[in-house]
């Protein structure tokens, strides 16, 4: 329902735009209303034209990967944002058949599954923990993730699901970010160019730190295809203006004691798996 | 997964305190290095009561409210944060039988539905569009809601959420917040004060503005029940260190004319709902 709405946009448009209350809050006065104003001409009588403008590219079809063990909200935080698109039909594709579980329990139904897509102007693959070590060992998923990337216009991934991305040798000679877990380590075994940012755009290709890096990343992809705009009515459709409740969210801003446990908590998940996938894998993908 | 490893951390934990690798970011030292040296007296050995200390109270089920129309962060968000709590059952609580769609569209696999749960510690109700507003007409919901909260140690509300809460009658003289749309007009229809904060706590009553304000609050009740150090393990989880793409979120970070067009889209999809809704509802529950 959310997405017919905004494709209520256009009509509504004129009415929101010329309908001006005293008092209201988005009144106040401040740089954004000066931009509006300039961009606009006239905050009353602002056109779709002028608030919206021509995307920069035409994108009618966004899949988002998802397996068991994928991470919740390396799916949820960009199918939401990304979904807004005006237009555009966004699935969760499945690499096989059924309902997933995500890494925290969650039962979601796909859309569809990886063998029945054969082209997309935007992929995004969610990281996850093992279930995504195991991604990153699937032969036939990077034969598909490169097919699909032959024909999209942005390919990006989100937090350990950049492994994924990189495993499939697309990452090469590429500035990226992934993840704060080994994030030089792993960027580095797929060729990778370290850029230990919040998220990276090299050429189509973008990539994200974790979890909720996913959303900022999104944003930034919504505001190059849509415009500023676009992206901050989205952004406000979300209320996103994040107040985390203490400091942390990155290895240096946490206490040292808890960073060490965190990755010794994923270290002992995922190094037997990785060791056990890595015998099997006749040329070695990450070790 | 990632439920089961948290479990693990007492495992890991002497491992991870004990093991210190030269050059390390996380030995870079700041404020928070030396909290932690403070807290622990030594951050290589750091026992586990020094670093998460006792819970504040002990939680054993929590359940998020999930129906049609839900909105998907609002749902994810908090499953993702609280279902990080140490030992607790994380459901998703449906109020009628079978899968359900969020507002973009995802189909979700509820755990359980409202007739089949007779006490939580935590209950989280989650906002959404038109679907929220039929549950603000749903007197069956508010009679569960109600015998819930009986029951509960926290109850909270994320977004139009807490229009249901507030229907229920339960934050009647309580400080509460809520989505920017309308937010003061709605909080007084449920005699709420607006608090208009981010998230906001009135004794065993948690309820936040938008969508992504529910991870902000989410992680407060961790902190609040497991300690910062607990909550900041889950920040460093989820990499929450949000940096936006650009200044948005509230009606006064954003342009004015692109807030007015979001207040008249939500208006338009929302009010002649309100009004069919308020006819039949006999006792006024908004208008």
């Amino acid at each position: 329902m959310r997405q017919q709405l905004v494709f209520f946009v256009t009509l509504v448009m004129l009415a929101s735009c010329t309908v001006k209350k005293s008092g209201e809050r988005d009144e106040v006065p401040g740089t954004i209303s000066a931009d509006v104003e300039h961009a606009s001409g006239d905050s009353n009588a602002v056109s779709m034209e002028s608030l919206f403008g021509k995307p920069a590219h035409e994108i009618k079809t966004i899949g988002i990967l998802v397996y068991n063990g994928v991470n919740d909200l390396d799916v949820i935080g960009p199918r939401y944002v990304l979904g807004q698109a005006m237009g555009v039909e966004t699935k969760l594709i499945a690499i096989n058949k059924g309902n997933i579980k995500t890494v925290m329990g969650v039962e979601l139904v796909p859309n569809t599954v990886i063998d029945s897509v054969s082209r997309l102007d935007v992929l995004i693959i969610p990281g996850g923990f093992t279930g995504t070590v195991e991604a990153v060992y699937n032969k036939a998923l990077h034969t598909w993730i490169r097919k699909i990337d032959e024909t999209t216009v942005y390919t990006g991934a989100v937090c350990t699901g950049v492994w994924i991305l990189g495993a499939t040798g697309l990452l090469e000679g590429k500035r990226a970010s992934s993840n704060w877990y080994r994030e030089e380590e792993f960027l580095e075994k797929f060729k990778a160019i370290p850029a230990n940012e919040r998220y990276t755009h090299d050429g189509k290709y973008w990539t994200s730190a974790g979890v909720t890096a996913g959303m900022d990343m999104s944003l930034a992809i919504m505001q190059e295809i849509y415009g500023s705009n676009y992206a901050q009515a989205v952004m406000l459709d979300m209320e996103y203006d994040p107040h985390p409740p203490l400091l942390g969210g990155t290895p240096d801003r946490t206490k040292p004691a808890i960073a060490r446990m965190m990755r010794t908590l994923y270290d002992g998940g995922i190094n037997p798996l990785i060791d056990s996938l890595e015998k099997r894998s006749g040329p070695k993908i990450i070790q």
